[in-house]
């Protein structure tokens, strides 16, 4: 993607917090069907691959190779800037509308799995994540639902890993503005309600 | 996209929205350089192509050739379900997790246009849709900037339109849940907070 230096994202703890805020990847990839690209959740595994799964009704796994690039991108928060809302607006008039937002894009190699404990390993990665997100003390478990309920779904996916070789992050958050009409462009998010977006920008200021 | 017949979006206003709630899409192209992903506000204009612009310094519009298709993906709200969240998980647990979520994939042709007339087109389209819903009356308008500053701006982009050649659109909102456990997973994303995705739930009851 494009990347000027300064909307460089290269914080570790920005990344992760990205991904780990909107798991809910969009994994691209170029094939003799022209560009595809699905939504799953992904999360890493302690190998640092990321882990996901399909349905195996989804022809990913038939129509990608092992081993081929796929493109898995990640997708913070946005939202529009006005430039009504830079205090310098009114001196000189020199602003024009932007976009702000923080995306990852995560470049590997995808393999595929169907062996049962690479699938019940990818689901119960991103099952347990979430579940202590959601549930708490209350999370959902594998284990909650009959065995062979969980066998037919199980053979309903497949699962994969993405090795990753490249990753490359942005934070367009408006760190090249001045104090003063960064303070007024998260001030104008807040009136809005994009609070999400504007604590994210205080988080550079 | 993976997409059975019961998500399957064909519902214009469906779509519309989540563009128009959205546009800040996800440009991907195929390239010598392997797949590449540019986030950039979209929006229609009255012919029914997408328009919108790139900074001159982001090489898409030197490495993509006019008339190579390209994806645009738009990306509305999204969120976990947990089976606890379902009234008949307690009789029969025979559920697992799953995510929600609405997208559209527009795939088209790609030109760029580097004349001034067309790269104000560009931003007067998406500078009037977002400062109308932002500012009101008081919205900013290209004339409120010096012209001398206005042109060095648009020196810096280059105009592109996608010709639509396909729309692919998939509402993944429990749909295919009975009612009971539908409106569970409507009332347990709204104890999170996400009313957003509840909301458009809703909308397909």
């Amino acid at each position: 993607m494009y990347l000027p230096d300064h909307f460089k994202e290269v914080d570790p703890d920005q990344i992760a917090s990205v991904i780990a805020g909107a798991p809910l990847a969009c994994v691209v990839a170029n094939t003799s069907d022209g560009l595809i690209a699905n939504h799953v959740p992904l999360l890493f595994d302690k190998s640092g691959d990321l882990i996901g799964h399909f349905a195996l009704a989804n022809d990913m796994h038939r129509i990608v190779d092992d081993g081929q690039e796929i493109l898995a991108i990640f997708r913070g928060v946005d939202g529009y800037i006005s430039p009504n809302s830079y205090p310098s607006k009114q001196e000189h008039h020199r602003h024009v509308p932007t976009w702000n937002y923080q995306i990852v894009h995560v470049y590997g190699a995808i393999s595929f799995q169907h062996d049962a404990r690479s699938k019940r390993a990818a689901i119960g990665l991103l099952t347990r994540d979430q579940e202590r997100r959601v549930n708490g003390v209350n999370a959902w478990r594998m284990a909650d639902a009959p065995t062979d309920y969980m066998l037919e779904m199980l053979d309903k996916i497949v699962a994969f890993r993405i090795k990753v070789t490249k990753t490359v992050a942005k934070s367009k958050l408006s760190q090249n503005r001045d104090i003063h009409d960064f303070d007024g462009a998260v001030q104008a998010l807040k009136l809005r309600g994009n609070e999400a977006l504007a604590g994210r920008m205080l988080a550079k200021r």
